[in-house]
């Protein structure tokens, strides 16, 4: 299973959708964050008190069936309305996944509701019942200060912040959890964490407490993603070991398995991201995973071969 | 087929669905008024300038399967946003074929796919290719000159007007139709005119030349189907013969075969109905079609029977 958010979601699982075709993967669950506050999801949340469904979409239409008919409902799904009317910057899958909700009052039906439709490869969870909202201490937003923290709160607030992240938390601090997703994690065999947005997509599981514990107390093997570049804002200066220190640092008792980095984006700071790795009792996995074409992205295939090559081997 | 728009064609279609079922027909397409300017489909239609789709929604909605899938993509494609918000009013299905629509450039291909969405038992075509404006010549609108006639444009406008209508037109006047549409009129066993909002849904295909023209050329047996009241607004005073009048003005040409009607609605007036009936050659049909509950719908499942019995006895 998959835990994330956004296009760092979207990613794995356009990887690991492919080995839901070669049946490395017989059964793959997506858990997706929560906590969007901006944009169509910020819209419709902020108008029916619903989840955002941006995120939940948008790895829904990752993980399409192959054929003409999947292709084109997450296509569908996927469109956004341009112009300069109301319905500007909405994104049909949005709507229609909020129009599920409020028709069967099921937020997880609802979502295999939508994951039928595309002959989804795998099921689509919300990472908690009720809309969060992340807040975030900051470190440097205040010149007279600049060791003093500020409390930012929101998703876009945070993945936007000029200063420096040192820790997030989610209000309400213990929402509820589908029991859909707490088995999944019981029953994973893998547990996929990153790449993504890192303090606004990939950390708030762990601040999740029936999610941490769940993470916790599985068999699962845990491999965290690292990924390709700093992002501005949430990571800025921040190198890869950073990257698992402070997510160590959110979330103590989770025992991981695996890294997985990019061999160029880790070029720099090999020595330490290995002794940040051997301090977690984890082993580092570095291959070729970035697209070719310069962004900072994963390569569906590569990364599917990548997570293939580690699921098997261990 | 069967030609109409709104309430009416949706009670149409859900008789002749149960037609579909026993194969007494084997092909089903509805063809829909485009002329729509209030609701979710006037926002809509102002805002991308395409065709307003909720009468096509509806029309689908009608005809989806009779299984779970069938029936819960109906609802959730019928599914109207209340609150406050921007979102109120919206009805998911109008915007999910909006977006079909930009994304596939292809009115015709857009609808075919909610089509298949919904397991429909049959076929939704727009009457035109644009989206077109209703104007009526309307009686007893100046006070100072009851004979004198206003022009009043726009569906509602039009559907509410307090005076009396004496003939609608289209604009654009020459809309250009589908070929899909012109083929299922030649190809047409039978087709039904009605029941449904007289001006404002069931005459402007008689309006659009180049229906007409295929109405009028086609082997098809034409039924035309009463509405069980006259409506405030589009019919107020107008006896079941007024409608059939107004009906052959705007299209002299067009060879009506049979007049459905329910009993209880043209009780009073038989006479004058008949005489209408026969000087347009055609032959009246008195059934009991109406619901039971005294709303002045169609009872699906009657208008099904009757149906039935004018298709198998010409």
């Amino acid at each position: 299973m998959a835990l994330g958010g956004g296009h760092g979601l979207h990613a794995s699982l356009s990887a690991l959708r492919h080995l839901v075709d070669d049946l490395t993967v017989d059964d793959l669950t997506a858990v997706v964050t929560v906590a969007d506050n901006g944009g169509s999801s910020g819209r419709l949340r902020g108008e029916f008190g619903v989840l955002p469904p941006g995120d939940l979409r948008m790895a829904l239409a990752a993980l399409c069936g192959d054929d003409d008919w999947g292709a084109t409902w997450a296509r569908v799904l996927q469109h956004r309305f341009e112009g300069d009317g109301e319905m500007r910057g909405h994104v049909v899958g949005n709507l229609l996944i909020v129009g599920l909700w409020e028709l069967l009052g099921d937020h997880v039906d609802a979502l295999d509701w939508v994951g039928r439709l595309l002959g989804a490869k795998g099921r689509v969870l919300p990472m908690a019942m009720t809309p969060m909202d992340i807040t975030a201490d900051v470190r440097g937003l205040d010149p007279d200060h600049p060791d003093a923290l500020t409390s930012v709160r929101g998703q876009v607030e945070v993945a936007t912040t000029d200063g420096v992240i040192t820790e997030i938390a989610l209000e309400p601090p213990d929402p509820e959890v589908s029991p859909a997703v707490t088995r999944a994690i019981a029953d994973a065999d893998w547990v996929v964490l990153g790449p993504g947005s890192w303090f606004s997509s990939v950390l708030p599981h762990l601040v999740v407490p029936r999610l941490r514990e769940a993470l916790v107390a599985t068999s699962a093997r845990v491999v965290v993603v690292l990924n390709l570049e700093e992002q501005a804002g949430e990571t800025g200066g921040f190198a890869p070991a950073d990257h698992l220190a402070v997510l160590a640092e959110h979330a103590p008792d989770l025992r991981i398995d695996v890294v997985l980095a990019d061999r160029a984006s880790v070029a720099d700071g090999l020595d330490e991201l290995e002794e940040t790795v051997a301090a977690l009792g984890a082993r580092l996995v570095v291959g070729e995973v970035a697209a070719d074409d310069g962004s900072p992205r994963h390569d569906p295939v590569k990364l599917a071969a990548a997570y293939a090559s580690v699921f098997e081997r261990c």
